[in-house]
């Protein structure tokens, strides 16, 4: 990764930080996620499962409801604070998204190598403020945290 | 599998039918779900790709958005019409949901071996109505299901 796609993955990845931020304030899980087209954002969204009492609404299926029905995914890249997990990697692959931009994979292992398997290519940062951001989180909130990802 | 089950899985699987029916008559694609627990009908739902502009709802997951956040869904079985896609599957796996029951995979291959691979138990009908009638829309509209499945 050259300096120029660094600046432009840290860009976006900022909006995408800014959206679990969103969430956050408003009593939600904090994770966000930001679809990109041609260097332009197709769509914003971040997890809704407290906000809107949705289940599939993480922040990366949340962003691709609102992108609505864009046609082919080939010159997509989706950004997500988190790694995805199995619904969104799932997703990521059926869709036929090639790319994917991760903030952190330290506080939830998701569905790397999967994606990876099906010829994603995963690009994780592992930000600082992307950790920090899901560990406060994670501590205040464990059990909607396990819920979340499946795991009660 | 014995005879009450199969009774049982015919009985939840003609709603799934119906829900896909209910979908066809809207103009949308014929694929519905129901997920049960203790016997009992959790949520129904279909594929609103074409209803609601939404990517992201196929049967599955609609049923699954309409279920809401049942907690632990270790005691839930999951019926579709048609063999899960990577989403669908991915949610199923991450969810933790232990069974599905499918109404055929002549149509679509899907993501059975996924599934199996995380230790979900999936068991096909293989149902000559639920292949007809996703022949009869795949032959009448093959763009649509091509962007369903991702595949532009």
């Amino acid at each position: 990764m050259n300096e120029k796609q660094n600046v432009e993955h840290l860009n976006f990845m900022r909006i995408a930080i800014e959206q679990a931020k969103k969430s956050r304030s408003e009593g939600g899980i904090p994770i966000g996620s930001v679809l990109v087209r041609d260097g332009m954002i197709v769509a914003k969204g971040h997890n809704k499962r407290v906000q809107e009492k949705n289940p599939i609404l993480h922040g990366e299926m949340d962003c691709l409801n609102n992108a609505g029905r864009v046609g082919s995914y080939k010159e997509c890249t989706i950004y997500s604070t988190l790694m995805p997990c199995y619904m969104c990697g799932g997703t990521i692959v059926q869709f036929n998204i090639p790319k994917v931009i991760v903030g952190e994979n330290v506080t939830f292992e998701g569905s790397k190598e999967f994606m990876e398997s099906h010829g994603v290519e995963v690009i994780n940062m592992q930000l600082p403020e992307c950790i920090a951001m899901m560990q406060e989180f994670i501590q205040k909130n464990p059990k909607l945290w396990f819920e979340d990802i499946g795991d009660l």
